[in-house]
């Protein structure tokens, strides 16, 4: 079988680029492998079939003839693996790539994700508005790191792999915030990723998945 | 060379055993193979020596023959690979041991350390009591997927693997919040991965390398 993910049918429009099937899409486009996407609505996916593959009735999910998984980056680190483009050949920078997909994922997005939180998610909750200040010095605080860790590389670590489309994928949660401009090594390195073609076709195919309107489950 | 992490020379007693040189030690033990500690304090994890391997000042780094990294999760991926004990032999079966190694990462472990900020790192800012049940709403909401999705199960997916090492050392941070009595399978879950001899080993060896009192930085 052609290797398959899950997609949402419709998301308002904030969430429009944001959504992970993205991070699926663009390692597909990364190495240059065909693959279909089964578009699905928020019914479904909270639905007892979606949530045997994901527990947490998320998508995106993955299948082929092998292996049926959850999870972006693991699925990333999947695509990854299936041919050249996304990971180095020897094992020790494998290894490096790995390191900054975990990193995106459990050092940087936890922080991003909060930011979501008080913002969007839990914007009319009494407690947002006093926690915000902190959520950003927070984030300020791992983005001077990280910058200080890419420098004046164009990548990570050598060649673009998907520890960068990982990272590039979770720093662009800060667009709307202003944050990344504070960092320009940083907003550079996202605009690098996001100028890549099979990035640009990636969001192309995602955004044209979607319907216009919410459509009744 | 033997391969080395490094971890804290002290920590606060509640931090003992939470550490994340923890998940690399374990590892260590699952997989049978000796490893090294370079035990080092907090003014030298924020150093521009070990921020050069660990961009965010952290402790576990790991170093052998072949490689640096950084990222708990990184780094027992990595010791996983090394030796037969915590992957299964098939690419399908790692690709699901790595999708629970990142599961436990991005999906429970950010959500369980927003209860530690509240509870001890925010714990004084008036902004925490307010946001506690909330974010209690939102562990339990996950715990219950998770608890789904392990079923009557030993183990995440057949035999013991990486994802399980990593999903019991995240669990492990509601230890003090009563939330896993609410959940026993998961509760059970837990208690079965700190049974394993190489849990008591890797933590044994963990806390004997703590001084009892804070050293000089």
């Amino acid at each position: 079988m052609t290797p398959t993910i899950t997609a949402f049918n419709w998301v308002p429009d904030f969430a429009r680029s944001y959504v992970r099937d993205m991070r699926a899409r663009w390692a597909f486009e990364e190495i240059g492998e065909d693959y279909a996407v089964s578009v699905i609505d928020h019914a479904t996916v909270k639905g007892p079939a979606h949530r045997r593959v994901q527990p947490f009735g998320q998508v995106p999910t993955y299948a082929d003839d092998e292996v049926e998984i959850f999870e972006s980056g693991a699925i990333a680190l999947h695509i990854a693996r299936r041919a050249p483009g996304l990971l180095p050949a020897d094992r020790a920078g494998q290894a490096r790539a790995e390191q900054w997909v975990i990193a995106a994922l459990n050092s940087v997005e936890p922080m991003i994700m909060q930011l979501a939180m008080v913002d969007i998610f839990e914007a009319d909750r009494p407690w947002s508005a006093a926690r915000r200040p902190q959520v950003v010095e927070d984030i300020r605080g791992r983005l001077a790191d990280l910058s200080a860790a890419l420098g004046d590389k164009d990548w990570l670590d050598g060649a673009f792999s998907v520890g960068d489309l990982t990272m590039v994928s979770v720093l662009r949660g800060l667009h709307d915030s202003g944050l990344l401009a504070e960092f320009p090594t940083l907003a550079a390195y996202v605009a690098r990723g996001e100028a890549r073609p099979a990035y640009r076709r990636a969001l192309a195919d995602h955004l044209a998945d979607f319907e216009a309107e919410p459509v009744p489950a």
